[in-house]
């Protein structure tokens, strides 16, 4: 793993995945052990795992699961398997689409080894296998050159304002936006994070609060309310988030309390900075209104722990997640550095450019 | 009580104040019974009664508290102990406004009532409980007028958005920015108020939420970052909240996270309303910059019922109010109307006028 403790998010484990359970954090570090691709599903769609790339290996992991873990003697029983898998892990969640860019390479994957001259059921298995692993790796290394990149938009001394978690928990490890915080604190650049503390689920309070003090970087949590007030008191220097999907034209969809960020950076001359690895770009979505946007259930609103904080019978709404316009995003900083407006142009050019890159290593 | 409900948010009550201990809502209606100004003082600090004009009216109640308990037999001595009463009072929260206005009522009908010709323990007594239940009913009369000035602002099937709790509960009864709602909805012009949750004290999921469905006012929560999304989606008419002191120069402090919802509704180009009473108002503080902002403690925002969210050890900030500045306010609605900018003509016009009034009528 990538960051300084003993603990990890999520890796392949012998025949399952293990994860730790987010859910639990931070008053406990209990890890999930899940042997089956319906266990897998359901870790992500509640919320056991989360965060748009950690979402993406977890799903890369489950599709290696469902093959290894097939019954099937032969190659096309296992391809059958992994398809019903497929399947499986992308009716989780609709808003982060690293969730398909994994599924989709997994798929690809699948497809090139049931292709191979001498396909076993074995060899689509380690194929599989090997695959999410990579994607594991990758997602880890894509986080450590989004901190390198994320430097040159970070001041000395910096206080930098996140929201959510988009650290180590909510990617392989290292993180996208706590990547760039990781970076800039051991380049010695950081005197504080402010952290939304994000409701409804709390990540920022949790999860980030629980990384952050890990590694030893200083972290005050403050109610999601608070930025406005704190920018215009002069106590925040940049803003820094993640992104679950990024459209087109840069517009970018992230967890439910992103935009009003973004607007209030903007009304007090703040940059606001978007991190995130390229699979969470994706240009087959023109820009944020066309983002699917996830409403989740009342509990997870209404009550925290035994306490019900709503009266019986009051309704919310639960959007999971909001769009942020590209006008109002500074830069998006990406495993290969940081792309700025027009993120029309910009953001085809990088993808462009790590695809030549892929096709030469591989070559 | 000016609501529809069979409870009251405070009272006189003999030789005791009673107050319905919010801090308890929405799952038990317990009723405070005070009988000394240290539990008064106390059930202030404590948020057992919140919300700028409530906390004007208990405070004056307390003072009357310590008149009608007090143990001496001369004027002189009771006014003593009102006097100690009043400095205890005035240190609980710095602010709301509310309460020092309210105090310094008592203070001048203390010293009225003691420079009368006659005067004794008992006629001081029983003039500052007239006094304070005066000041309480004025309260009630004060929201409904502010009632019906807000139906100017409030279109047909008005989507309402609110923050925190001004309402009933946060006034003597009615509410300032409920108080606008309740007259809307009694106009069958409301479609739905949309409440923010209000973090850390979750004013609007508990309280907000608890008086307008115990009224039969459609209410749904929200988380607070969720406002801004909503906002975007179209799905918001007008905004309308409370106030806990307006500077000379219209600046409102109020609840913190009003701010952003005053930054987020211009960017929507949509109308955002500030009710509060008259008492609200503080000609003697220029501006917003001039406001004492109080910061409170870790646990109000680290912990919910026997749930710890935080890790431990990490700091949290606690702002409990921040300023609108006055050009993000598109109008106050007060008892005598709704003044528009310029605010330092029209706060002071409206004062004025209402001094007058209050002036023929003692005549």
């Amino acid at each position: 793993m990538s960051h300084a403790g003993d603990w990890f998010t999520l890796r392949w484990d012998g025949d399952a995945v293990a994860l730790l359970d987010q859910r639990r954090l931070p008053r406990e570090e209990v890890y999930l052990r899940l042997r089956s691709v319906a266990e897998v599903a359901e870790a992500i769609e509640r919320l056991a795992v989360r965060g748009a790339p950690a979402i993406g290996c977890t799903a890369a992991l489950g599709a290696a699961l469902a093959a290894a873990t097939s019954p099937a003697v032969d190659a096309a029983g296992v391809q059958r398997d992994v398809v019903r898998a497929l399947a499986r892990l992308a009716a989780t969640r609709p808003t982060a689409v690293n969730l398909f860019w994994a599924l989709g390479r997994m798929r690809a994957g699948l497809d090139a080894a049931a292709a191979a001259p001498a396909a076993t059921a074995d060899s689509i298995r380690a194929a599989l296998v090997t695959l999410a692993c990579r994607i594991v790796e990758e997602d880890v290394a894509a986080c450590r050159a989004i901190g390198r990149a994320g430097l040159a938009v970070i001041p000395p001394a910096a206080r930098i304002l996140t929201h959510c978690n988009a650290g180590a928990l909510a990617t392989a490890g290292y993180g996208t936006a706590l990547g760039v915080v990781r970076a800039a604190f051991a380049a010695g650049r950081v005197a504080s994070v402010l952290a939304d503390e994000t409701r409804p689920f709390l990540q920022g309070a949790r999860l980030t609060a629980w990384e952050l003090a890990r590694d030893g970087i200083p972290v005050t949590v403050i109610a999601d309310a608070m930025a406005g007030h704190l920018m215009k008191q002069g106590e925040v220097d940049v803003v820094v988030v993640g992104a679950d999907r990024i459209a087109a034209n840069g517009d970018v969809a992230n967890k439910i309390g992103t935009y009003p960020l973004a607007v209030l950076a903007r009304e007090h001359g703040l940059p606001f900075y978007v991190a995130a690895p390229l699979s969470t770009v994706d240009l087959a979505t023109p820009d944020g209104e066309a983002i699917p946007i996830e409403e989740r259930g009342r509990a997870e609103l209404a009550r925290i722990g035994e306490t019900e904080l709503l009266p019986d019978g009051v309704p919310v709404r639960h959007p999971a997640f909001d769009v942020t316009p590209h006008r109002l995003v500074a830069g998006i900083i990406t495993e290969r550095g940081i792309a700025r407006a027009p993120y029309a142009e910009s953001l085809p050019r990088q993808l462009e450019a790590a695809r030549l890159e892929a096709r030469a290593q591989a070559g």
